[in-house]
């Protein structure tokens, strides 16, 4: 596998840059990671970008249709990539994805939440690698997450270097 | 209290192997575990068996009831045993349960979540035994789990030795 | 910052005694805490006194308000310093809160969730100070917590030894 801080140039993603994360300002007051011994874990982290747009925000199943609920989990997924760069300096520091809990809100009866967190998934397979990309995970559909944005993930990684 | 692999022959449970995981081929791109020190992460696991047929989906309080919901968690559980098994070998390997987070897709107003997850909780207390199988615990009501099961559980798990 | 317990002194907060938690009795087989090396991890807890009164149950934006699940999110964060105090002795322990994952139970189109979760978020730093206080967060909008409270969290804490 090549270096994920390629891969991340080569597949052309635009990684935010969260020295100044958007969590005190926005979202009221919280850290954007913790580290203990080699775990990373990261908090929620929705499709948005810097200046706060969203990527389809809303309901899946009732509004939001399955492609753009997994490109929301995409660009989520992108963005935890700028959460680790802020935590650790580089996506060479992470020798697991250990876990990733993906939410997705979700009506009109759609069940198909592993369609939409899939996003997420793929994305880190695409960058890291199997297995340093390859999460336990589970995704949940639930009825509302902040900011009306229709997915958000937490994940915490494991990095080479102990905290 | 008695080993707990003869308790699962002592209760009579059918836990299925897990030597080929369903999370790819069914759930998109997720390993089952991962290890971290001694404790041993499970990814999100359903009242599913290895065909596919699930226990009782749906949701429930709109169509499943208190007592199919129970079940479903206890055969959620029992599939956790087969996730330890696949995992580190052996149930004896378990010193304890850490962390159970239920979820129950839940409607028509049903509140009493508890009351499905405990089919889990009693699982775990029946082969493991006070205080192995007491963990802490999470139980929640949601809109929507993958594949319309009614009863999905991630668990952490510590073990004997360190990975 | 001074001593987080002189501080609840200070705010005038009533925190229980978990020294019999309510668990097992009303919600249960479970255990309130487990500790793996310096990390505590807690059991979900709500906004209910030791009586079983809850405060302000029911629904966020259908019938219960913003500012009611404010404060039902604080009477949960009061509460998980009495499980820190059971589980540790003293708040004096506490290195740091390391995450929280807080449930609201919306409905009505809700999906303001962080300015209900910011009733735990705002205590904790109340209590603890920064860096302390804050944690990693996720704050998640769903149809139902058990015994029909309006919020639920979860809690993992950093403390100064190890188990």
């Amino acid at each position: 596998m090549s270096d994920p801080d390629q891969r991340v140039t080569e597949l052309g993603l635009v990684v935010p840059d969260y020295s100044d994360p958007p969590y005190g300002r926005r979202y009221g007051v919280m850290k954007a990671y913790h580290r203990s011994g080699r775990l990373l874990m990261l908090s929620g982290i929705t499709p948005e970008d810097r200046a706060g747009v969203k990527v389809f925000p809303g309901i899946v199943g009732a509004g939001v249709t399955v492609e753009q609920g997994y490109a929301a989990a995409r660009a989520a997924a992108v963005n935890v990539l700028g959460l680790i760069r802020y935590a650790v300096g580089s996506l060479q520091e992470v020798t697991a994805i250990v876990n990733t809990q993906c939410y997705v809100a979700v009506g009109g009866g759609f069940t198909d939440v592993n369609l939409v967190s899939n996003g997420a998934a793929d994305l880190f397979m695409e960058v890291f690698g199997d297995p340093v990309g390859r999460s336990t995970s589970i995704g949940l559909g639930i009825s509302a997450l902040s900011g009306n944005n229709c997915f958000e993930m937490i994940a915490t990684v494991e990095t080479r270097s102990a905290a």
